[in-house]
């Protein structure tokens, strides 16, 4: 591909189209710089609503969107499919999939990925739910399973395929287990005479002492009691030591027989190679000064989940959260604008907007600044907000009228296997490289 | 699996879950039968709007719907996701990929595939498009196709990418032809401002001199003018010679350098292994009678595409269409409760309620029995079928929504990579096997 820049502008690439590129390119629209996003989809995923994809309440095709109709009317805006590899900063250029890429500044928004502590075995085995494709592995994978269930004779060959255990109870496990209750509670016996619902056991495991350890206690009380009385088994305090596809163990010996293990216990930054060590902080990311500079370099940012901003009033950083994102995405784009005009830049300051979890139809935990509420209306807010955060009217309006459908129905979603899910897939995780032949 | 019927009922096994199948066990609902239906895929295909999701304007998810939920409330339905090889008619049973099944009744409702006439080279190197998980290959080559167009340098280099060449000119290629010109003229500038619209060419060839040969002159005359207009090459009285994944050779020696080559110039039926050959017809169809019993076979039967009843008013048998499938199954459903209950059998009689095929935006054409017309009219009452015959309330309610804001837009869909397109990929058309481990 061309590697120079053929207009006089100065060349803002930036890598991922993540909640934090989106708004670091949108801040640069219509500014004398041209903008170059790189990602390896050609699509924006809309995180938080992941785990409906994965339990087939939504179409995969409605929580992401494409990048490049995103900007269809950005002129200053170009777009490539590319895995980038390696960052040079001294001669201002990446590797990519698609060649060498020079810049005059550069974003790294390349988000985070599951952290599985170095435990191959569990990486190998456990399921994890960070892009679209991982959801999609996941639907095949429990749906596979129901059927397996269905064709097993006795209980005790049933229990592996229909025991669930998910992993870390922050939002995604806490849905998840959330979404999974429902299942079975309204939609297994009516898709699976066969099977029973007591067959169907979800767990929740996480080492800390509360759910949504991240939200208040309030919060935390509320949504262990929203799942217990859904039926999921929530096991605190409990760290897992081992899985092997089979069983997995917790520290004290507990055992469960489980093939659906599901881990959303950690997320690690994605950097790239060439990055100093030195400045890598805890949890892979990558540490800036307090306008998202990677520190040492003067024309580099890192936004969102693989940034570490550690200054005096933010010691170990952010949280890794969508909002933080945002708000540093389009800080950064101010900054290189200033810049680039000779403008001073303005300090990064996040402003907590608060949390939401939902749990499950009509019950949700809010902590909106000092206001706590839980339950009902706090399920309304959830889905408002999420709503309105979806790229694209057409996916708002679908997934509203999917949302409507599966409240009244008690039965909504597709729960169709398009692939079957095999576990040696090269395409696990299929990544577009595109290529000459 | 048991395979054994613990009920007092006999049991009708349904093998595919299409038009066909779908009808028949329809028409066993509330009847002192016990049903089994076996599929490879766990949901049904509405297989007029595959088209839409080759080109992303439609999500798989919205044509496609659960078996099992579909069938949620009929009580004598059983449902396994299983692929069906062979039947023993002397033993009354079938062999498949969870075991031999026995039945007291047999249907075989496993429709149609695509005939490449045993040319290997275009077999490996054309796109299908029968099923979802072909739609979806088919899509993320498209897509991946104009990646790496934006790639190359000269246009040279990036015709191949862009020329899509359609080999056959029936309802599927047409709708093809007609939403890749519309792709060109509405959106690939907007999505892809590095390309050309001039660069990006759309062939329709069929060795015929008309297009929708199996419709009216009128039809066919219209059809061929939409095409034309919106400028897509028509190639009529054109014959592929071979296909070798670069060019296409037609007889005569024209060639066009495509890497897009989607073949729907004929099907063939997807028959069972054990059935006698001497009642194998022209395009791989079962000999049946008049009630769509398989000759010789007094408990079997079969219905749809993968059938050929013939008889002296239809000595070439019925034409491959959703309408056959699903009279056949209906009828061959309550023709065998006339056998269960002792009554006579009644002969089957196909109502042709004619035929409508859609070009594009505002174009149709339409023959509904001696009544043909085309354009805006005929486009209305197109949607308006393909709505209504959808399965579901939500699915009917998305692609509603879906084909307004395409409408409005002109610029519908959402084109997602969301798998890597890779030829030799193993799970090209995935098929879920359910297995001991």
């Amino acid at each position: 591909m061309e590697t120079t820049n053929s207009s006089r502008f100065p060349l803002v690439v930036i890598v991922g189209g993540g909640f934090g590129g989106l708004e670091v390119a949108k801040a640069l629209a219509n500014e004398p710089v041209d903008v170059l996003m790189l990602d390896k989809h050609n699509y924006h995923t809309f995180q938080p609503l992941l785990y409906q994809v994965a339990t087939g309440s939504l179409e995969a095709g409605s929580i992401a969107f494409s990048l490049r109709k995103n900007f269809d009317n950005q002129k200053n805006f170009r777009f490539r499919v590319a895995e980038v590899t390696k960052i040079n900063p001294e001669k201002n250029s990446i590797d990519s999939s698609i060649g060498e890429i020079k810049y005059d500044y550069l974003v790294i928004a390349t988000g985070s990925t599951t952290n599985f502590f170095d435990n191959e075995s569990i990486e190998y085995h456990a399921m994890p739910m960070k892009s679209v494709p991982e959801a999609l592995n996941l639907r095949y994978m429990i749906l596979q399973h129901l059927e397996e269930a269905v064709l097993k004779n006795t209980p005790d060959e049933r229990e592996p395929y229909l025991s669930f255990v998910l992993v870390g109870a922050g939002p995604t496990g806490v849905e998840l287990a959330g979404a999974l209750a429902e299942l079975r509670n309204n939609i297994l016996c009516k898709d699976y005479p066969e099977l029973k619902k007591e067959e169907m056991k979800v767990y929740l495991a996480d080492f800390m002492p509360r759910v949504l350890g991240a939200m208040s206690e309030e919060a935390s009380a509320a949504a262990k009691g929203f799942l217990t009385k859904m039926g999921v088994e929530v096991m605190l305090n409990a760290k897992v030591e081992n899985y092997d596809g089979e069983v997995i163990t917790f520290e004290g010996g507990k055992t469960i027989r489980s093939k659906n293990v599901i881990w959303s216990a950690g997320v690690m930054g994605n950097i790239l190679e060439g990055i100093d060590k030195d400045i890598i902080q805890r949890g892979n990311r990558i540490k800036t000064d307090s306008i998202c500079r990677v520190e040492g370099i003067s024309n580099v940012f890192a936004i969102g989940d693989v940034a570490a901003m550690i200054t005096k009033d933010t010691p170990k950083g952010h949280p890794g959260v969508a909002q933080v994102a945002i708000q540093m995405g389009k800080a950064t784009g101010e900054n290189i604008l200033h810049i680039i005009k000779g403008e001073a830049t303005k300090p990064f300051k996040y402003f907590d907007k608060g949390s939401l979890a939902t749990i499950g139809r009509n019950k949700a935990v809010a902590d909106l600044g000092k206001v706590k509420f839980q339950g009902f209306f706090a399920w309304v807010i959830w889905m408002f907000v999420h709503l309105i955060s979806l790229l694209g009217f057409r996916n708002k309006a679908i997934v509203f009228v999917s949302w409507v459908g599966n409240y009244l129905t008690y039965n909504g979603g597709s729960r169709l296997i398009i692939r079957k899910f095999v576990k040696d897939d090269p395409l696990h995780e299929a990544e577009l490289v595109t290529h000459e032949d």
